[in-house]
């Protein structure tokens, strides 16, 4: 018989139920069983009497169960039960080594065990709608995928945080980022790319927002003329996105996360502020101050207070910070006349999501500005990238485990398939 | 001025253009350029007594251009020429290293240039519509996205042609695919997911299908009654992206790659055929042999004629060959009672391009096959996975670019945005 969804199971017809055993009540008589699919649950009675197997059930294992389904108001869940009559039981569990409040490194220890509860079924698939919208987005306009190599010659940007790869008789490293490779699409006229993958950080960090490989969404395109393309990019993508997961997940997000896990489908324009303004407002309003000196990047303690800043005066969740110091940016992003690079971090409920920027795609200008910071040397093979004609181009890149986290007010261990950290190299 | 798509350029209005230089002939009075952009191309004609520097710019340089389009029936390039009015160098190339002939080794160098060309845009655009709709077709059907990690704790299924990677004080290593985390994802009770993302292997293989790191698509089910629930699912897939591929760009393949690459779109069901009916019917047709001892495997050449034989006999591109020997499979494939594997490799065009199976699901008979092959210790994290319930399941992988290479007919160094390899790690 082929089986049917729990949530679809039809009343007073034979039907076949799949899934796991939420929990098991042993009877004199039989057993009553919660059996779970990803479309609900169901209350199914045994009569050990025509299926005595049913005493060898337990909590987790996998059944498989043909019955019929009754009205039945005394059952509370959903007023009916499903009266078995042939059971398989695909696989039994053994006794479970987590619970639902066990310590987070046990769990992850068990990650398959803890996937199972109905919060992370519903984060892996918010996490499926939103990259899915966002694809969904760009396919509309023209971006083309690309799948940027991960192992590359030389260790980018800088050298630290890079883990290196033994590669036949020589040395590879891990890419932290596609940076230089987006890029490169643009040098090879694609005009506009994006790609979903890994990256790989070296960093010995254990905050609740750092990992050793994580997801990203990046993209890129040619023929901007300025970094407000990228931003008015950026903002329509998250606006579609979030107003898509709205549509799908919004209600059981509030029922399994809590009300202050709303979804807000954000108002356009997102609110801009350059840097130093946002120091002055944030010590004219909270009186929070910080040398001088630290004003040309944002603090992560301002960072933070962005949030409470961007609901306060512009009732928004999103805010562009844009004229960092040029001595704090990556060589590559565009400056303009006064020196001040062309680039904007995108803060989330007071997290930063996004660095975004118009690249500088003129070779000379590139080069000097890599000069500047001695890097040089180590990213020739990207300089030459720009010497056989380049369009001016620009594009951010989107950390889809942070986005998740921020969504449902988690940590990075909790959003991650399976979490990697200096200390976390299994399952 | 908004840039206009070449392909959309009005007659007789203002507008602007922006795309490498195709071509460039300099006269006396000025010069004709084709520019080209992701659409199409355009004659551009430029006065040099008013726009002096026209003289400066060189094939493959960026232009930006402002002009009116007027009709010209002398313009072989579709009748019309833009005359320009205003000219930006957004960037000036130098001369080219490479040319559409240079050899390949040459263009793998200067991969962003050999991008530019019409064909490895069309295929790029091609792999693009290709993975787009294989995920819709999964999306629809309720499948969930995940990224398991690239990092792992040990060098999993067996040791060699694994990449050593290391990770602070201790050693990780690529993934050589996420066979174990698809397999996770069912014990997690996720019922369907699928992913794409990089694969690693560290084979010193020179052919013209082998790479170190390419793109697969996975994806795994649950509540399978057989492995002929996993095929009719890729053929499905297969189908609906042919059939999507071929309605985006049909024509164009043709066009760039020839009337013997036409897309087809193929006929369900698939042909299906166990190992020993094809040798027998490989020898009876084509008096090709191998001694019994190979009958277990599908050799290199028995691969290469099921082009000839599934054409001739089912009068189809495609052909599913069953019941290999459980000693040329994975430990995981479930078998039957004469212990045969439940898996299949698909054939497309003389090539495989998927193993895909039932798998073993029940702990104890897993951990038996584990043992058999002689390696219960070495997957015992995977093991593991099995003890607390999991479904019956099964799944398949793809090889995007695998897929892609057959599709136009090129080698799978023409068809990675960057090709990675034994000698090959840059750009």
């Amino acid at each position: 018989m082929e089986r049917t969804y729990i949530a679809n199971l039809p009343l007073d017809t034979p039907c076949r139920a799949c899934g796991f055993v939420d929990t098991v009540r042993h009877m004199k008589w039989g057993a009553f069983v919660i059996l779970k699919d990803v479309t609900g649950r169901i209350q199914i009675t045994f009569d050990k009497a025509a299926i005595p197997e049913i005493v060898n059930v337990t909590p987790h294992s996998v059944l498989s169960v043909e019955g019929v389904v009754k009205e039945n108001p005394s059952v509370r869940m959903g007023g009916k039960e499903m009266i078995a009559e042939k059971l398989t039981i695909e696989s039994t569990a053994e006794a479970l080594p987590i619970q639902n409040d066990s310590e987070i490194e046990a769990r992850m220890d068990y990650r398959w065990i803890d996937l199972r509860r109905d919060e992370n079924q519903l984060m892996l698939r918010v996490q499926t709608t939103l990259v899915g919208a966002m694809r969904d987005f760009l396919a509309e306009r023209n971006f083309v995928e690309i799948h940027t190599p991960k192992l590359i010659g030389a260790a980018s940007e800088s050298g630290s945080d890079v883990f290196e790869v033994k590669y036949f008789d020589t040395k590879a490293y891990l890419a932290q980022s596609p940076q230089f490779y987006k890029q490169m699409a643009m040098a090879a006229g694609l005009e506009r790319i994006f790609e979903t993958g890994p990256v790989f950080r070296a960093e010995k960090s254990y905050t609740n927002k750092h990992a050793t490989e994580f997801s990203c969404l990046d993209l890129e395109f040619s023929y901007i003329d300025s970094m407000y393309d990228v931003m008015k990019m950026e903002e329509d993508l998250l606006t579609y996105a979030l107003a898509r997961v709205k549509e799908a997940h919004g209600d059981e997000i509030v029922r399994l996360y809590g009300e202050e896990h709303e979804v807000i489908v954000p108002a356009q324009p997102f609110p801009v502020i350059k840097l130093k303004d946002l120091y002055r407002e944030l010590e004219e309003r909270y009186g929070y101050s910080v040398p001088e000196s630290q004003h040309g990047d944002l603090t992560t303690d301002a960072e933070r207070l962005c949030a409470r800043f961007a609901k306060e005066k512009y009732g928004h969740e999103f805010l562009f910070v844009t004229d960092y110091d040029a001595k704090e940016r990556a060589f590559y992003h565009m400056r303009d006349e006064n020196g001040v690079p062309q680039g904007y971090d995108l803060i989330w409920r007071g997290v930063e999501i996004t660095t975004g920027a118009q690249r500088e795609h003129r070779y000379e200008i590139l080069k000097a500005q890599a000069e500047e910071k001695g890097l040089a040397q180590d990213v020739e093979f990207y300089l030459r990238f720009f010497r056989y004609g380049c369009p001016p181009h620009g594009g951010f890149g989107l950390g889809i485990d942070r986005l998740t986290m921020l969504f449902l007010g988690l940590s990075i261990k909790e959003v991650q398939f399976l979490f990697r950290g200096p200390n976390r190299l299994t399952p």
